[in-house]
């Protein structure tokens, strides 16, 4: 069956039974609070306390939790439990974290400013945020390795392959290098596209496939949801470069237009504002097919997620 | 039994059956020389071509390969094959060099030389050498979990959860914050053996204790084989202190001097040359002990490495 379009002002879809009401907002809510539980008795304050407080200062607090949500989301729909997908979720996040404060070093892209607070190396110094984004990243997979429980460790052995692939050279690292060689110079679409699957989609699908692993899921199940999270990863970016043309700093809680004022490419830039807006619905469009063949109750977290990150405002 | 103390001048020991001679430079050589090929062809110059130009630079070359040995030699100890231990044996050198890369940032130690070469930032810039670093060490956890064969995934699993523990927060990233901490300040004797027991003896811990899971060892064997390896990580820690005190950057390969320089505390420093020479031999002689209860011919190996790491020049 198909489902009728939603966004986050019509949440509580009432098109099917009763059973199958939905809440959307509730639901996020409820898995943010459940994924920053887990994060916070993840990495507690311990000694050393000052790479602990650095971990902690970028892990905890504001952060979407756009891919633990997706991998809990991705591992309920293939029939498992949240517990089983709990460490993944957390050590995605880990991930996430370390990528942000690296990201933001004096000699990477140079912010101040991050998730509405000053960045990791503004508040530590620059020693500290590089060796707590390392021990983030270190712990994302002892994290997975050690807390995983109930799922078998052949499972676990492939998520972790999956992770370290999708953030290494030909993953996320892969698409930061070609996105800093490509500053000031003329990007082709093409290149744009590159950029934004490997520096930004690649950790989404991951988020999915290793959800989908830990809830037991088969190779044509991972294979759909890596192709819908690829195609909400890409429109997660699409909409991030809208937003920097047109919002304020404050409103997105971190530096805005920083891409204009660096001339950096973007779609917006490269398409024209009008024409990202058509690839961003055809990017949900895509991502709502791969969902098609899912149980359509299980499927409508992440039927809504693609429509909430097509209309997210920050 | 007990073994005969050697050295490298010594390495023919006779003292058993012939079966039993045992060439260690030749053994040494060896297996360098297969695990460098195993690295070389873990990280295959691809696309993008930069990133991986700069793994590969602080990656192959000239670097001992102890922590690799270590793991192969503790994974044949407990019978198991080398193959078995090859991919955990190169993720530790990878995570090696990732901590060298990023150590010798100038917002680190700040280091232009490095195994005799130019490091890794001095080559390649500082974003691309934390780049490296982070894609260096999320391949070390791809490469075990999507090369290792012929191994329960169930002990993959662990191995994963020991490498993790020991290079984070509470492992060589401690031994990092504390040691950064320390510079300037008066630092006893326990803060050192902290600092080192973290920032190096973790590595070289796990480095045993990952290659005697991989062979099959049971709990006993792993923990004898991880408190010979705390041993011979500290006394590399010793040795190094002293060599950075009687030696030159020449025939060190990195720059000398520069713990004097800083002001940095060290066991020559704390205890005075002769003592640091005594807890030197004693750290021997508690890791020989550890190997007593194992087949003699084939611990071998490890006996001639704590000799080797006692008596290194370099």
């Amino acid at each position: 069956m198909k489902f009728a379009s939603s966004n986050l002002k019509q949440t509580n879809q009432t098109r099917e039974a009763p059973s199958l009401a939905f809440q959307f907002k509730e639901y996020m809510f409820t898995k943010l609070k459940q994924v920053n539980e887990a994060l916070e008795e993840a990495v507690p304050l311990q000694h050393p306390i000052k790479i602990h407080e650095a971990m902690r200062y970028s892990l905890l607090g504001n952060g979407k939790r756009m891919c633990p949500i997706l991998c809990i989301a991705s591992c309920e729909l293939v029939g498992g439990d949240e517990e089983l997908a709990m460490p993944l979720a957390c050590a995605l996040e880990m991930v996430h974290a370390m990528s942000l404060i690296h990201d933001d070093l004096p000699c990477m892209d140079n912010d101040d400013l991050r998730r509405g607070k000053p960045t990791n190396h503004k508040v530590f110094g620059e020693c500290i945020a590089i060796l707590a984004g390392d021990a983030l990243l270190s712990l994302a997979f002892e994290h997975i390795a050690s807390k995983t429980k109930n799922v078998s460790p052949d499972r676990v052995v492939r998520a972790i392959a999956e992770l370290g692939s999708a953030i290494g050279s030909r993953g996320v690292a892969a698409g930061q290098i070609v996105d800093i060689d490509s500053e000031g110079k003329e990007v082709s679409l093409k290149t744009l596209e590159y950029i934004h699957v490997h520096k930004t989609a690649k950790l989404v699908e991951a988020s999915a496939v290793c959800g989908a692993l830990m809830g037991g899921a088969d190779v044509a199940s991972i294979e759909r949801l890596r192709k819908y999270a690829r195609s909400i990863g890409l429109l997660y970016q699409v909409v991030d470069d809208k937003l920097d043309v047109t919002k304020s700093s404050e409103e997105l809680g971190q530096t805005a237009g920083k891409d204009l004022a660096r001339n950096k490419a973007t779609y917006p830039k490269l398409m024209g504002i009008d024409e990202a807006k058509k690839f961003a619905a055809q990017l949900v469009e895509q991502a709502k097919e791969e969902l098609a063949s899912f149980d359509s109750a299980k499927a409508v977290p992440l039927f809504h997620l693609a429509d909430y990150i097509a209309s997210r405002q920050s």
